[in-house]
């Protein structure tokens, strides 16, 4: 056994409330360590008559470690535990401070949960867990009144530049939600809609009014009671670290320097304000003297931004906020932003964009989740770059999930691309095979997928400006085989209880193995009896690999589905014929997948960058 | 290099502003594996201007692994920052996700410290690093107004029952007060004053009145103010998790039941109340049904006792609280509590009760320090129950370090019993030098002693309620010379800085080495300057070991001034001779420690269970 690397701490991801009755313990061991764990717990003021041993699952495993994890309902609301690890050879009794051989006597100095209080419990919007978002960057989208374009607006679908317009507005996305309807999506993520001086409006001008050239309150509330009529919530963009040069209350400060009664609004280290071979005498977003950062600790900055919060969800109706660098803006700001948007819509979503492991941020207390970008580099780097194998992917994702409360897992925002990075199809060079692969990826995954606009129609574009290009509305520019696609896999993803928020086995995954090439990456999802097989060959050549004809019913979860994934293609358990189980059926597959079915199982032969998914089992 | 063991996680103990403009990062390796560590650090807007590798020291050690700490300033209040692993062989740079043998290229996968934002630095007030505290229970202090004693009141002296009273009182806390001075107590935490049915009070009737047989309001503004006058600051105990029988609001739920306005003011499953097999129908602080839980979450509840909080300072200024059974309360509750008590006092200390690691507590949003009941036993399974040795008791005290910021660290509450526990002189079985080894490790460890009345007077006593006895106020019954002990050891520990918030380095506990026999403490404290050595035999034999004649200046601020620690007593090394160094003088020592003066050392033999202290260099 390495004690070294066994690990496990009071709360966080560790010992969690996942509802008001019920504690998850986690347990993380060096991989492949251990052949059993169990908690052992019990009611600190009743421990003789109430300790147990309860079996803890293998849910999880990285590059180094396996996660442990097992559900306990603690009849007062308590819970003392400590562990007991077997190996097959030895028992280990951890408490929270050592480990002993031998079973302690006492339980005076095992860990403690001491009480389940119900405000403390991380409860994150079940509508996110089901939804499909799709991200909107407005000026691009769709321009729906041409009386509102600002000066100088460029034809639609022309180059974009740092400073150009082409006229988007809400109009636009009022007139085009067909679109988002037919392609199943439920959810809109806005990026900012609020007056600003640039195209972008990450600049605020007027927290509390719609951008002239997007339209009013009017057209917005119009737009958001259109997408609630048809099922799609909508998420604004706050922009609470940082104002833009044109905030009055900074221009009031650039004008009367330490006369402003706007001082305090900022972070000024001297007057008048200035910069300095690029770097300004005041805190701002990165160097940038057009974007001051705001003082969130000024009880009326506070007011003004909560204010401003609240007074969307009431005027509109939205269904939360994205929180744009959000992790530069203090925690006890997010708290109360968390207080007082919950208490006026408690299924608003707040999604902070953190680029990071986020866990000082998902305890319950500030955000829902954040945009999931180490999951975007995974993908990216398995399907795009190459610089991830299969193993290595499934490593990556698994120490992800080991980070946050399932809580949050469930509501992550899973995107591939946004307004912040190149297009999807442009990092995977062209290759709408690719990015397919990186697609059914992201939509046969825990969380909240989102499709940046104009993905599903093959738009391409490098690093800002070029990733904010005009949607195509010409049909010749829409490749309607991809969007069909993307319709597809929503449909899927709807269709499948497992795929939103079932268990995740990756097969095939056991890193640099001699059966496994590194590209051919298989994994199931699971959730009661519904479950869904996804198999994606990330190479230019043919990859066959077995899946039994039926799949069997396992005690563990674990995938006994996929045998011998690989090119070797080993052979098929006999599981698969065991009473009960259930036949494999295929739910969608890229061009060229060939399928040979023999009585026992069917050898699946996926072309290069080939993909498919098969289903057993029932739906709920 | 053992990766598994490598252990790094954003914010908490691992990553945290000391104050708004100093980053402490810290990082976990496997024990002896790393021969350096660096912080690779830099402005994530600027890392090619900013870019530096900052060295790490070695600050602690535990059984299994090595801790190693930096600080930081960075200029522009943000850092992101990887790690330098070198262990003589190979090199590995750590990223968040991953270990490299190559430099990455690019930055953006480090770790991120955003932003300092000042009102999330964990500030902890200043003086409770110098503070010498002293526990009272006031029923069993001191009786100075026999005319509120309660009726029944016993003799003073007589045997703690679970319900009998002698009478104490904070008039008889008044009369002794220039005992407290002599001793060189600066700070009281007295167990609830508060009305309540019992002589313990943990059971409040009335949060806003002080308990009658104790005294009034004036009386205890008289006691604080005369405090003051001296020095001595006042920390009360706030039972806020439960109330007590007689608690207006649970009379009123006992005698309505439904229909009580009072109903939602705890936690109650089922009308009317009551309690099978010694199990109340509403949750109790354990199964005690006459310690109703407080339902924290209900305004109405939240308001009264926040209100109570801040009450008690602003008509007496008292200097902080005491939280009872605080990690039961839930963690918005604490939040809020911080906010208001601090807006009023922000020098007031916030002292939670919690027995175990306390992290989640301590991050700057909620608690100042918690009881170390963890320090607690390891000091006293090393001196008194002999289950830990020297090494181990090393290893449990840096592993309790390694484990909150230092803020936190330094104004831990330091106790070694209270009336929750058995006296220090019993769990001794009576021995006054096992217990000055224990109170010597104590008042020479950071953080802040506390003194639980009478023990300086050689009082005993085992469990509840035995350890709750009389203070002996009869000369006969005190023990001067253990007095006398406490009080040299209290001016010691106020002469010397380093004694405070000074780093400590062990020596000679180096696990089951030849070399150790497992009952010989050692270890040196430094602050700058000044630098104090601590020698403790827990041995019933005599043991020698040397100290060189004078303190080397060291540039790793590692201990070279004990040199072969263990009965052996090796060579010291001619580091003691080096330009600028200091004589070693003998601060204080048990009885029959002797000395052998050499030119360049001294050897230092320790009777049986003696103990030594010397200082070099100057406190500041």
């Amino acid at each position: 056994m390495l004690l070294e690397a066994v690990y496990h701490r009071p709360k966080m991801n560790w010992a969690y409330a996942y509802d008001d009755y019920t504690l998850h313990l986690r347990l993380r061991t060096r991989k492949g360590d251990m052949t059993e764990v169990h908690a052992w717990v019990g009611d600190k003021y009743a421990w003789d008559q109430t300790e147990e041993l309860v079996p803890m699952k293998l849910v999880l495993s990285d590059k180094r470690f396996d996660y442990w994890e097992c559900e306990v309902k603690p009849p007062f609301r308590r819970l003392k535990y400590g562990f007991l690890l077997q190996d097959g050879h030895e028992s280990m009794w951890m408490t929270e401070n050592d480990f002993h051989t031998e079973r302690p006597g006492k339980p005076d100095r095992l860990y403690d949960f001491p009480f389940i209080n119900p405000v403390d419990v991380f409860k994150t919007p079940a509508w996110v867990k089901d939804a499909v978002f799709y991200q909107i960057f407005p000026e691009r989208f769709a321009n729906g009144d041409p009386g509102n374009d600002p000066e100088n607006v460029q034809p639609w679908g022309g180059k974009p530049e740092v400073d150009n317009y082409f006229g988007g507005d809400l109009q636009g996305v009022i007139d085009h939600l067909d679109h988002l309807s037919e392609l199943g999506i439920t959810a809109i993520y806005f990026t900012p809609i609020f007056a600003a001086a640039t195209n972008h409006k990450y600049d605020t001008e007027d927290y509390r009014k719609i951008d002239p050239h997007f339209g009013d309150a009017e057209k917005l509330k119009e737009l958001v009671q259109l997408c609630h009529d048809r099922g799609i919530r909508v998420l604004l963009d706050a922009v609470f670290n940082h104002a833009g040069r044109t905030f009055d209350p900074f221009v009031d400060v650039l004008e009367r320097g330490e006369q402003s009664k706007y001082k305090d609004w900022f972070h000024i280290h001297e007057f008048p304000l200035t910069d300095k071979d690029g770097r300004p005498n005041y805190d701002t977003f990165s160097f940038e003297k057009h974007m001051p950062k705001l003082n969130t600790e000024n009880p009326e900055v506070k007011e003004y931004l909560l204010g401003t919060a609240e007074y969307w969800i009431r005027e509109i109706g939205i269904d939360g906020w994205r929180l744009d660098i959000a992790n530069e803006v203090d925690h006890h700001f997010w708290r109360e932003f968390r207080r007082r948007v919950k208490a006026i819509n408690p299924d608003a979503y707040i999604l902070g964009e953190i680029w990071h492991e986020a866990s000082p941020w998902l305890q319950g207390d500030q955000f829902d989740a954040v945009m999931n970008y180490p999951f975007t580099d995974a993908v990216l780097d398995f399907v795009a770059r190459g610089t991830l194998n299969a193993s290595e992917l499934a490593s990556a994702i698994q120490m992800q999930l080991s980070r946050y409360p399932r809580q949050a897992n469930e509501v992550l925002f899973n995107l591939l691309d946004s307004h912040d990075t190149p297009r999807l199809l442009t990092m995977c060079e062209g290759s709408k095979a690719k990015m397919k692969l990186a697609a059914v990826i992201q939509f046969t995954y825990s969380g909240t997928p989102c499709i940046y606009y104009g993905d599903e129609y093959g738009l391409d574009g490098g690093p800002d400006p070029d990733c904010r290009k005009c949607m195509p509305w010409e049909p010749e520019q829409q490749d309607r085989e991809l969007f069909d696609f993307y319709k597809a896999l929503i449909a899927i993803r709807k269709a499948h209880p497992a795929l939103r928020t079932g268990s995740i086995r990756f097969k095939g995954s056991s890193g640099s193995s001699e059966e496994d090439n590194g590209t051919l990456l298989a994994y199931e999802r699971r959730l009661n009896h519904d479950r869904v097989v996804v198999l994606v060959n990330n190479s230019d050549k043919a990859q066959t690999l077995e899946l039994p004809a039926k799949a069997a019913e396992t005690s563990t979860g674990i995938s006994a589905g996929l045998a011998g994934a690989g090119t070797q293609g080993t052979a098929g358990t006999s599981a698969g014929t065991s009473p009960g189980s259930l036949p494999w059926t295929q739910l969608l597959a890229s061009e060229a997948v060939r399928l040979e079915q023999a009585e026992d199982r069917q050898t699946i032969t996926l072309p290069a960058y080939g993909f498919a998914l098969f289903a057993a089992g029932q739906p709920n």
